[in-house]
């Protein structure tokens, strides 16, 4: 139960769904199908397990289209994932209440922040920051110097950035992550010495990204490392100096994108996959966890393995990999019974 | 040396060993074999290397019950890596000395602090958060609003505990780790924008567990994200929403174990090992470095490679990778040779 | 443009090149080659790329030697990566300006702190650390009792260097590095509870050394976790404990060197690597992304794969690995046409 109310009708707008009883049903909360109290709303994702209604408690569920009727109102969606996450998200939205700054704050010079914002003990903000409006900072954050940040970000406790980065609108950053650190990038002479290249770029994040807890990404050795709008980062991810995350690419946890790699939109990075440097990923390319891609990727491509290859092939040849004993095996008798049958030809 | 002194036979029934030489030894520090003095104790794995006794500077040793005597006191043990540990701890064992809340700690609303706890400077602590008796935290740690802390427990510099997360007594959690941020959850519609999944679980963390540098436990979707009692997890590692680490499991560097999935007692997980989600690794797997988990496995089962398949097949296919191109030769040759053959045996 | 202006000729000697043009031409920035305006000097790596100079609106360019002459005045050099990084770093270089202790520095006991360092708001110093000249710190960085930090080293936003490590001079450690966190070791009784080995010695990182963002180095056993001079070590990587890093080695991001392992000078491990404990990597071994090393490595290897193989036989093996499918295929059809001829020839 929430503090909020709808009606079923309200809701099945908002879950852009077909009602199925009492348009006027008073809803006041959201809750997985076997935790539901009377004023819950609940959803089901597979339509075949619709016997799962029968000993329902709650008052509402948001079922596939598929589910035409049932002993419970129902809102009826294309996507029962995606309209129960719009609404669950509805009934915990909070007004942004804003706590102003804290006393124990260290505000550089020439720093822009409205009224609305909420900055908590032991906030470091260098000199220039620009903050939008209803920016929530957590305790132990630290901005560098002209660091901007758009309006209705959140930046959870202890996260780095560094300066002269660029934060966009609706971005939430979790704890210890690290933007604009430098790039790693040395010349070497001939007696093994490295000379650091100097990073003088910046990162720029787009409106409507999340980064997860302790990820990284390096600021551009020249220009802007950039993560564009709607990416979403999972937690200690690597992105290297001058690399490009299309709009709402999906990067999941320890993924490893080397410099100058460009992604396309809606590219999807299972966990641990690592990209090498200066390739290009186009729109929609899928990694399962673990590859290792090593060549640019045509738009649509899906991969697997380490070098990566189509995953069917991959997949193929995985199966077969554990056979690599018995193949040899098989070979060398091969070779065997083949020297005997030659020789008797040539007798 | 230390400034603790023990008889060795009170040194040998914290070892559970058998002693071998003057019980009223006083015994007052723990050295490794090649370092000791007079007054340490020292210990020796292997009883094949009995000979690295003939030089041994210090009073004592722990010893494999292999070696039945020496010309220094022994304490004879089944197992001396395990003994040596438990008395180098009884050394270095110190009496809690609490040395409060320092003046520039941020404390919120309806706090629970007991009188004996450290509480260094620049800490922020959430309302209604419940500290133990003995709680010991570094500076720049951040706890979010009604966290638990059990009693004993050290937290080290800038870890953050978000909000709610639950940590048990005899707990260690080393610098940045992050306990309690969101879980990766999206739902995607036809565009292929992202809704965020809301992740109101919690991260309940039991007793006697260690959590490793900057390694992330992710909140659940609903319920709990659970580290079971005596669980050890190194640095790096991610652990997503809704996992369940079994009790006294080791979980080393940089592995990722995805969303909802399930360890059993004392599973073994080598470095950067990854666990796909939803799946159930029964009590005791042991599953070798970077190993790719794919299917839920039985108590016991050994594994290696990715996707990985038990550890003895996994070595012997891998042996044979390396021969892969001669393989092909070989068969191609054989290909050729058949068709040979089999066009005499037509003619 | 910088606030800095050199003559070619003094770059020229900085970059130990060939001038060719005029020698007093004053040059008072540095810029890539298309964005370079009046006063800058750019630079081309490849010889074959000359006609990019053809519309190059800077004042000079770094080139390779086999570029005798241009419609620009040139400096003609071995390795152009190597001199231009050179000479960027010269127009960026600073004086050291000491902004001395913020009034928000919790200092411990006994520090020793010179005049000319800057201390930034909410950093944490304990007892008797010791602080050299021109030593930068930023906010939320934690020093723990006895830490030793060398001349001209920076410490980036949120470090934390646990206590008893030393640190030498002219090192950079970005933002969210843990240095001193404990190595994993435990001893698992007969019941499968763990025993914590105790970890009581130290991280020591010599002069010219750069560890990444969120990086993790664990203090030794007993003695000390050793990166040696000019070694530079990306974001995210795990370094155990004793393990030695060599000098100039170059350690790219996410790799997880496992205790007790040593490398030698110029060892290049790339992305995601992992090393085995206790093994010894010789002097510039080089591995590929990626890469799992199990075993020890003569000096000059090149390695790829894993378990990691000689990187030629690595590749033609990876380039086959998808052919398995084929090649299974390929050999169950031999064995029937074999079986077939050899009953033939029984007959």
């Amino acid at each position: 139960m929430s503090n909020k109310e709808f009606s079923l009708e309200e809701l099945a707008i908002v879950a852009d769904g077909v009602l199925s009883g009492d348009a006027s049903l008073r809803i006041n909360g959201f809750a997985p199908l076997d935790k539901a109290a009377t004023g819950d709303i609940s959803f089901l994702v597979k339509a075949g397990q619709v016997n799962k209604l029968d000993d329902f408690s709650g008052s509402a569920v948001i079922v596939p289209m598929a589910i035409e009727t049932a002993n419970v109102p129902l809102i009826r969606v294309d996507d029962p994932y995606l309209a129960s996450a719009k609404i669950h998200t509805l009934f915990l939205q909070k007004t942004f209440v804003a706590k102003g700054i804290h006393k124990h704050v260290c505000l550089g010079e020439d720093v822009t922040v409205p009224d609305q914002v909420s900055i908590a003990a032991f906030v470091s903000i260098g000199d220039r920051v620009k903050l939008g409006e209803r920016v929530s900072i957590e305790s132990g954050v630290v901005l560098g110097d002209d660091v901007c940040i758009g309006s209705d970000t959140t930046l959870k406790a202890n996260v780095t950035i560094a300066e002269g980065c660029k934060i966009g609108s609706h971005v939430t950053i979790f704890s210890g992550a690290v933007i604009g650190s430098d790039g790693f990038g040395y010349a070497t002479d001939k007696q093994g010495f490295h000379t650091k290249r100097p990073q003088v770029g910046i990162v720029q994040v787009d409106d409507d990204v999340e980064i997860g807890a302790n990820s990284c990404v390096d600021r551009a050795a020249y220009g802007v490392t950039h993560i564009k709008s709607g990416a979403k980062i999972d937690n200690l991810v690597q992105i290297a100096h001058n690399v490009v995350v299309g709009e709402n690419s999906l990067i999941v946890s320890q993924v490893g994108i080397a410099g100058s790699t460009t992604l396309g939109r809606n590219v999807v990075l299972g966990g641990q996959v690592a990209v090498i440097d200066h390739v290009t990923l186009g729109d929609g390319v899928m990694a399962a966890a673990r590859s290792g891609i090593h060549n640019s990727q045509k738009a649509g491509a899906q991969l697997g393995g380490a070098p990566a290859i189509p995953i069917k092939q991959f997949v193929r040849a995985a199966t077969q990999f554990g056979k690599l004993p018995e193949m040899g095996r098989d070979i060398r008798k091969l070779k065997k019974e083949m020297a005997k049958l030659t020789a008797v030809e040539e007798e």
